[in-house]
């Protein structure tokens, strides 16, 4: 897979193709997603969630998956992320040379059972069969394998989760032979101080090498300052969607990913690498909008524009 | 004045009768003016910035303050603030019995010769003059006076500004008589990495005690993470407008002060206390949405409504 660390400071993932994509009506025409992620490549992003490894008739903005992928791998030094419901979706993303593939547990199983129909002990059996799949491949073939926990920050339909149970669902999801796990506020219920405990908590199960990303929503307004928590943490890792596109369609009132273009610029005018051009980054917005011309763009920065004399991480260190 | 610190671990100054209503066209009815005021201290706010002393053929929006401010001392436990340009519109907030006095001092020239049309040597004078005023006073008539560094991350006219001359105005501020001087990002330039630097920097002129409150704008999305790390640097006054009304009408594309109503949200969900009632709070929205119904108001929480088993920070310690 792609060098995902380079020379930069921190690694913005996004996910818009996939999580932004698949929580709108409209279908995003397949020439218009290679537009999308190979502009966004292009201005510097250096891992993108693609699609997800479902059955059309369940996503149908995501049926063209496969041959996204195919597309995207194409791009020097981009590290091509998908979603997986299950194994199935894990061999197909497989097949079609995925560099990163995310399989997510909500800790709440309430929420799991609503999302993927599933209990926690088949989702560690599906993530169990994953690991043992990808053990058998050649080691310059397994792709990167993460198990994400969501609505690890509480749940919409049960609140909070008990610690205990979140750290039982990490060991297990490492247990099952996930590389990584990530924490996933799939409600928007985080707060910094919650972003911070959550983070420890979670690395005194599985290390701080098994954990560091996180994917966060701003639905509440608190994504940015949720996102400055786990940078303080020590995470290297933040997802986010251009334009703020995308959400859980399962969990009420949830929408809102964190803004690409704004967690960018917060992330260079602090003087965090991203290797991000910010202005190349904002072009990417035509694109989107004139594929889903009905749909609401999100962010200030689009708007409010650079400060006056703003200047990119890269170049303070130069100076 | 009213005890600002009390048993709670955060001042939140509500600043919407002021800069909120000095950035709009429209005037709010006096007597709505009282209802916003009285039903936010009636949430648990303990200070509100009511109105400004300026002449009122320059900001009619404001021209009630002396009327507003004597209302606003009739609720017990208010703090009462008012911003003035001048020496005398001080003399008229210590007549109206102010708690607190506001003198903005814009650290960019440029922008201090736009907003205020003085100099910087001509501000610090009417600096000197107020502080000569309020040390003539009686001890327990003295207002708490502030000066506040405006444009002190960025002018929108000059861009950054010098360190130096940051610190030759801060300490100029405290040697004319000011209790503390205050931060104020009037241009939304602000980031989490120049908040902490600020802060270190005008604290190490003026000392801690001397820096306690910031004022941050939420222009490109990064509000409550310049929030959080003012917090994390041991400020303990957040300057927030209701609905996110308000900004600098002077500094272009730099509308949006942070939302009191996602601020305080972001406090309690982290255990600190504000002694604000977020349902409250949330219900204070109609009073200003009536009284101004063509204003745009903003915040995320009043759409996303509080996360299920949301625990204030008053009940938390308290289990």
């Amino acid at each position: 897979m792609a060098d995902r660390a380079s020379d930069n400071d921190i690694l913005v993932s996004e996910v818009g193709p996939r999580d932004g994509l698949q929580s709108i009506a409209a279908v995003m025409p397949t020439a218009a997603k290679k537009a999308w992620i190979a502009a966004e490549a292009a201005a510097g992003v250096r891992e993108i969630e693609v699609g997800s490894f479902v059955p059309a008739k369940l996503l149908p903005q995501l049926a063209d998956t496969a041959e996204i992928v195919a597309y995207a791998k194409t791009i020097p030094g981009l590290a091509v992320a998908v979603l997986v419901p299950n194994a199935r979706g894990a061999a197909a993303a497989i097949e079609a040379g995925a560099d990163k593939i995310t399989l997510p547990l909500s800790v709440s199983e309430t929420h799991s059972l609503a999302n993927l129909r599933r209990t926690h002990d088949q989702v560690i059996a599906e993530a169990q069969a994953i690991g043992t799949m990808i053990a058998a491949l050649p080691p310059e073939q397994r792709p990167h394998f993460e198990g994400s926990l969501s609505t690890v920050f509480g749940c919409t339909l049960e609140g909070p989760i008990p610690d205990a149970q979140i750290a039982r669902l990490a060991a297990a999801l490492m247990d099952a032979g996930c590389d990584e796990v990530g924490l996933s506020d799939t409600t928007g219920y985080a707060d910094p101080s919650a972003v911070r405990h959550m983070i420890r908590l979670v690395r005194g199960v599985v290390g701080d090498a098994a954990l560091t990303g996180i994917h966060l929503h701003n639905t509440r307004g608190l994504g940015l300052a949720n996102a400055l928590a786990a940078l303080d943490c020590g995470l290297t890792t933040l997802d986010a969607s251009l334009g703020g596109i995308g959400g859980c369609p399962f969990a009420p009132g949830a929408s809102g990913n964190i803004v690409t273009e704004d967690l960018v610029f917060m992330l260079e005018a602090m003087g965090l690498r991203t290797g991000i051009d910010i202005d190349a980054l904002l072009a990417v917005r035509e694109i989107v909008t004139a594929a889903l011309p009905d749909e609401q763009m999100f962010g200030f920065l689009p708007d409010a524009k650079l400060p006056l004399g703003f200047t990119p991480a890269a170049m303070r260190r130069a100076a």
